[in-house]
């Protein structure tokens, strides 16, 4: 692969600028904004590369279907996403957000890690190996959907719809990062979600907040609502939220035991004590990896701005996310929360489904993982951490594991990338080691299966 | 009083005008929004129609200072204040809520019924009674504050270097309502403040909400602790929290007894279908005027803007009121907050004070309630409702009580006036009787001296 590799270097210039270019679009899917112009842009790249593309319409933003490669050899997808989070709280970014400024040999933009660096790379690395080689040995798909951040949720319509076109034998996930000590992680899975809005509302307008002593506040309402949610000891209150929940099994223990995780440097670089409840060790990443959450991703009611309004609110809204294990199944959650709520009082307060998506999870066995391993010590010199399953979530479970097609998570980020926050980076650095490491991929995974036709 | 009437009928369009243009002025004392044109033109005004006027600096907003009338003669002061709460949520206006325009015989405005609707009623009912009569029978002293609607935080520094100029043998408190019966409403006393905002901190940043499992959540923690201070009866945990609480005496419970409340029309206007915690009749106007609170008025963490963002959030954020009754003391509350948190575990938990005020009240036998009383009959045809006490804060303890100077809250709001909230707004009619009931209040209270005196 010496002269793929060589060829990646001296064109990374080139290969940063597309990168600049495509994150210097926003693409924002919660706000609809740039998105008919970034799928666009992929398509357009994926065309400009030799790629067939098709942009898929759906009743939400469009999938960018691409294939590489001749028809009839083994196939490999590539599961990206061109939309974006929002990039408030946008006064806590040193660089504008859709700047794509490098300082310090770091890419700053928001999607930059999440997940237009990936997306690049993968391109970047096609291009490459056929400009040094000619033809690919094998054939590449790429789906590229617009509504991961907002919790796909057109893509099973897509699936249903064009299912017969997504086989594969393996399929590289969206995403990776290097640890803090500069190791590559690979992740076999993803937890799976239920993203709710929870809202409760009072009188029909804001009122003085001195007769708050005999109207209803919202806010209280809200607040005694999710205090039987979730208790102190971080227990989910659920009845039946646990019931599900496959503990690791022996090959998955033994993966998590030898998992490096870089909880000093985690610590110090979030300027904090202790993980949650003092946990470190085995117990810390079993909790990571294998244990679901129930997280309140935003709180608002009332008056939020400078000093003090007396006021007491009319309504009161909370964003919550429940990441999930094997085998929970978000449908049931949401049942399951309706009916706790239900069962303390809260029947008024509203639930509003954003997003419900399955866990999923790949074997530590598969011949993909191995082809990403012994790829990655390749580039990187070192043996990469593997992750039985990502705290992260995608529709990997629609796309793959329902199809039997194996998928394993690689990417451009690093441990402090920042994703969904400000200041999200990469290092330019990563980036041209990311296309490498996926040109050898694409370089392994044909030739596995040339051996095995072979023997 | 006849003459003095016919002559603010006959004016009345110059003094709504003169009501439209300060309320065409922003006066946000929380966000510094035109605070010193309004202070002058507050001096201006009271110039213009004779008086003497000093602008005297504080630490914070200038308090004006304005007189009347002879020296020597008996004294009436009146309290009011030129700043006024935040317009937000701007988008629930149906009108500019600085453009004071007048639809179905309401001026629509911020800070139209709290408080330049009585500012401007009771200069012009000075000018009237003064176009007629040609001189007040009795001094009056105007004590114009900027910082109501932030807690007065500066008036006690005022009050310190200049209480020996406050002297007055009844005070008129800055506001007052016709309830929706249209009966006047008059009180008696204020309850008094403690405004805090709690501030949790969890990681430096916002992160990924997929780290959320073993990532502190600074939102859960602040919803726990919030928890701990009230529970869903409306009783407020904090130990001490109720010590000092004065129950009403023999006189209180009859006025409270035949007090008129129009819960129907209260519930419909705000479209609910009880009272907090089902009660009514008397329970619920001895919650409503005896019973201190604990309120939400404000909770922001996280991400709060359109669809969903799976976000940790780095901080929370909540602002609290307490209302207190006599005899609360605002800063021993303070303290059994604190202590309260530090028991639950919260010490991270910063605590920022905003407000604190002491609880007020005037007995009803005072001679200044019988002034306001016959006055109001006079004007309204009707005997106005006597609330023992208004639910609302201001520094009438610092003003008046503590300088033994009995007070009496009179205005020209009704009860659906929304102060503090969208589309606050008087009745033109109402504000030209407001004018009406103040000139007559001077002429009552002058002449009981005069009785007194004679007697």
């Amino acid at each position: 692969m010496e002269d793929v590799f060589h060829y990646i270097e001296q064109n990374q210039a080139q290969y940063i600028r597309w990168l600049q270019e495509i994150c210097r679009q926003p693409s924002v899917a919660a706000q609809n904004r740039g998105m008919d112009e970034t799928a666009k842009m992929v398509l357009d790249a994926i065309h400009t590369i030799g790629g067939q593309a098709e942009l898929i319409e759906t009743s939400g933003y469009p999938v960018i279907l691409g294939t590489f490669g001749k028809e009839g050899l083994k196939t490999l997808s590539f599961y990206n996403h061109y939309d974006v989070q929002p990039e408030d709280p946008v006064e806590l970014w040193d660089y504008p957000p859709f700047g794509a400024e490098i300082h310090d040999g770091k890419m700053v933009a928001r999607g930059v890690a999440d997940n237009k660096g990936n997306l690049m790379a993968r391109l970047a690395a096609i291009h490459a190996y056929q400009q040094v080689r000619g033809e690919l040995p094998l054939s590449i798909k790429f789906i590229v959907e617009g509504e991961e951040e907002i919790g796909s949720v057109h893509l099973e319509e897509f699936i249903e719809k064009h299912g017969d076109r997504l086989h594969a034998d393996g399929c590289l996930w969206e995403f990776g990062y290097k640890n803090a000590n500069n190791r590559p992680q690979i992740s076999l899975g993803v937890k799976g979600m239920c993203y709710v809005e929870l809202v409760c509302r009072g009188a029909n307008t804001d009122l003085h907040s001195s007769t708050a002593a005999i109207i209803e506040n919202p806010a209280w309402r809200l607040v005694w609502a999710l205090s039987t949610l979730k208790t102190p000891d971080e227990k989910v209150c659920i009845p039946g939220f646990y019931d599900n929940v496959l503990p690791p099994d022996h090959l998955e223990k033994q993966i998590l035991d030898q998992m490096e995780y870089e909880e000093k440097e985690t610590l110090q670089h979030l300027e904090l004590e202790s993980f949650l409840s003092e946990l470190s060790g085995f117990d810390l990443k079993e909790k990571l990896i294998f244990q679901p959450t129930c997280t309140i991703c935003g709180f608002e009611s009332g008056y939020t701005g400078t000093g003090a309004k007396t006021v007491l609110p009319a309504e009161a809204r909370v964003k919550l996310d429940f990441r999930l294990v094997p085998e929970q199944d978000p449908e049931e959650i949401l049942t399951h929360l309706r009916t706790h709520l239900d069962q303390h009082g809260f029947e008024d307060i509203d639930i509003i489904p954003y997003s419900l998506e399955h866990p999923a999870k790949t074997s530590p066995s598969d011949p993909l993982v191995d082809t990403v391993r012994t790829t990655a010590r390749q580039v990187y010199q070192t043996d990469p951490v593997v992750m039985p399953m990502s705290p992260g979530t995608g529709p990997m479970y629609s796309l793959c594991q329902k199809r039997g097609i194996p998928a394993v998570s690689v990417g451009v980020g690093h441990f402090a990338s920042n994703n969904h926050a400000p200041n999200e980076n990469i290092f330019v650095e990563d980036y041209v080691q990311g296309i490498k490491h996926i040109a050898a991929i694409i370089e392994d995974f044909a030739q596995r299966e040339a051996k095995g036709a072979n023997g």
